[in-house]
């Protein structure tokens, strides 16, 4: 859609809301692709998206909140009346309720619960008590069920009489549980292709499955479906009771979801998440709170460079140079944050190696820094056309190149083990330490030159 | 796994691999988590990784490499003998063989290709003929495939008799193509199950199925998954004949994959990978080639602090601000390029949008210019005791802010509409444009400021 035609794609949906006509809104919205779709809807005022998503049917409105940014989701509900919002939520697959929900703070989200249908609450509150990123929070509990003394008969008549409450289930397997509701089985349901009716559900089960604690947390469950070729896993309790079952496709979205939030923390995006839809006072103060935490740590490191002020005095053209070694050990200390942040997550580095990555560090760090340093302080001499001050400025960067990979390879390490956000502090963090030791580094060995040389100050 | 434990068991293997014992080995490596086990091989050198795949049953080392980070194993696989190499790759999955080799130069992937089984040659070539990140490029051609006049019965005598070649695939559907191979109908495997064993496929096959084109990009086809739940979907050429299947989780992968990429390049890590285990000279020059770039447009920026020279030298504090100018600038700008990339991703801004990203920045880009304009400039203020330093640095700051947060916010979409790298490129550009303004207007009104009140000057 070429922006002309997208801008009356926008004008044609506003004037269908405001006609408030349900059946010829969906009919509009389906003959869009998803892209467009979403695009056309986000282009509304957020009243009339509200609007719109009363006007359609309740089913048509869940599906189409499926293909929405989560995060306009929850608070596009949380503005709607809530009863509306409880219609809709009604509609969805227990694990997406959950998702939905947990985005919204617990007052939001109790109004909407009291407000659906008493026979979804129960499961959806089940699911909402365990953390967001767990296998708990991320796993469904629609899924097929039989008793372990079942026979094929039994399950393919059940099939039969409820293939239509069935047909959103992914029905690949069925679980098998035990009288006390302990996991027991699995049944590939494929393998009924080729039993008798008569055999027992416990003969043709995979015994002693494959299943995960509901606590096992989400870089975990990557790593579990990286490893194991299923599409679903069967969840259990502390007692071993089944309690879901969660998809592979609902974990790999939920790293995708994590691998984005570590993006754009990494940016300075408090949260993880901002779209220019979303309510201006909520960008702007997200940024802002990550940039007032910025400017306190600037203002400590500037401290450093107001210490020796009268060095800088004396010898002006180091200011030049003092924003260059501040920015440039910057972007060596975020290479290598970047990369533990990355091995943190894969699981190629534990929290407690401070020594291995030290090394892998200080390796590159020196490599890197002779490189940048001698060049560095040979543009400088060149250009400034003094030799001392290319050696103070070369050799202020090629070290504090060394202090920002070792510094920034660390940081996520030791944030990560005091179970602080290493996406969200490891960069503020870093470049006010980089900063620091960037301008002591070389203001104060300016100082010690002038102290030897006087007549090199002007 | 502590870090104790995981020295010895890391010395273990080391052991195990000198003493060729590939049946211990494997035993070894079975009893470890799949976490520990990737952990500790990778703890090894090189050359012991690649006695280790050698040692091992061919078939166990195909699995054990679905485990490793894929940018290792191509690396790996490179340095290996190549018929050891071409052995495993036979025991994988095809868009997982294609993975591998399509990380690999072509002289490399075509000396492990001409040592490979014969019958799955061709099919490997075949799905490295599409760019990786496209429909193509991701799908697999394990799948079953039935002609439109079969019956029932064929396709179950097909499956008692193929059970076995069928065990790896996902088979809860079966896609029907015509006698010249066109894709006309998918069969869900279940309906097998309710269905008489002389019913014509014809009779029981979805028609006019979805399908994608192999030339769809992974952001389309990621879109695409959001909005059908389907597990997977058929890929068909451009004469409408059934190439491949692609799965929901080949997708979802390779989107989280994407992700990773994009935040490893907004820290400056060049081809959007590095792990520690790396080799030490592809660590330092991925990293070196960004910082390089970095260090010649910072000394573009610096050039209009060196033309200000002189009002620096009579306004000495001045250079205590420069770098937070710079610094704060970097930082709003950034939170503007992130979300740029993001709302690219989703498809929620189009490439030639540039006046509303610019009405969304700018208006965030005034309110919070204002709050860290007028917070530094009071600061400045108190702690030099200079009103006028404070108006100075205050102004730059605000005006500089907005400046940033534009920019950064138009750079992506400038970068994606000339078909250049976003994520790379966007965080240097936008440096040296922020830095080259904020310096411009701190140093430029400072001059203005001096001219009028000279006495200001020390």
């Amino acid at each position: 859609m070429a922006p002309a035609a997208a801008t009356s794609a926008v004008e044609q949906l506003r004037s269908l809301v405001a006609a408030a006509d349900g059946p010829r809104l969906k009919d509009f919205l389906e003959k869009l692709t998803t892209e467009d779709r979403v695009y056309t809807i986000l282009r509304l005022e957020k009243a009339d998206i509200q609007r719109l998503f009363v006007l359609i049917a309740p089913e048509y409105a869940a599906e189409l909140m499926k293909e929405m940014p989560e995060a306009e989701m929850s608070g596009l509900m949380k503005a709607m009346p809530v009863s509306d919002a409880a219609t809709i939520i009604d509609q969805m697959r227990s694990d997406r309720q959950a998702d939905i929900l947990s985005g919204m703070n617990r007052e939001a989200s109790e109004a909407i619960l009291n407000k659906m249908m008493s026979r979804e609450v129960k499961m959806t509150r089940f699911l909402l008590s365990y953390p967001e990123d767990t296998a708990g929070g991320l796993m469904g509990v629609e899924y097929l069920n039989y008793n372990v003394h079942a026979t094929v008969r039994d399950v393919l008549t059940d099939l039969r009489e409820n293939g239509v409450r069935y047909s959103d289930y992914e029905v690949q397997y069925a679980y098998i549980t035990g009288d006390d509701g302990t996991l027991c089985g699995v049944l590939k349901m494929r393998d009924l292709l080729f039993a008798s009716e008569d055999t027992k559900i416990e003969q043709l089960m995979l015994k002693s499955p494959v299943s995960v604690s509901a606590t096992m947390p989400l870089d975990e469950l990557a790593r579990f479906f990286d490893d194991y070729g299923f599409l679903g896993v069967p969840v259990i309790d502390g007692h071993g009771r089944l309690v879901g079952v969660i998809r592979r496709t609902a974990v790999k979205e939920a790293s995708a979801k994590q691998a984005n939030k570590i993006f754009l923390k990494l940016s300075g995006i408090v949260g993880g998440e901002e779209l220019r839809s979303m309510p201006f006072f909520t960008r702007s103060g997200r940024r802002l709170g990550f940039l007032t935490m910025n400017i306190g740590l600037n203002l400590i490191s500037a401290s450093v460079v107001a210490v020796f002020q009268g060095t800088l005095e004396k010898w002006i053209a180091l200011a030049i140079f003092l924003p260059i070694i501040s920015d440039m050990s910057g972007c060596s200390g975020n290479q290598a944050v970047a990369v533990s942040i990355r091995e943190l997550t894969l699981g190629l580095v534990k929290s407690g190696e401070f020594a291995r990555v030290f090394l892998k560090e200080a390796a590159v760090g020196v490599l890197n820094g002779l490189a940048l340093g001698l060049f560095l302080g040979l543009v400088a001499w060149v250009w400034q056309g003094s030799a001392m001050l290319g050696a103070v400025v070369g050799f202020a960067l090629a070290t504090n190149n060394l202090v920002a990979v070792c510094v920034g390879g660390l940081l996520p390490l030791v944030a990560k083990s005091m179970k602080l956000d290493p996406a969200l502090l490891s960069g503020p963090l870093l470049t006010t330490i980089t900063d620091m030791f960037g301008f002591f580094l070389a203001l104060g060995s300016a100082t010690m030159v002038l102290n030897t040389w006087p007549e090199l100050a002007k």
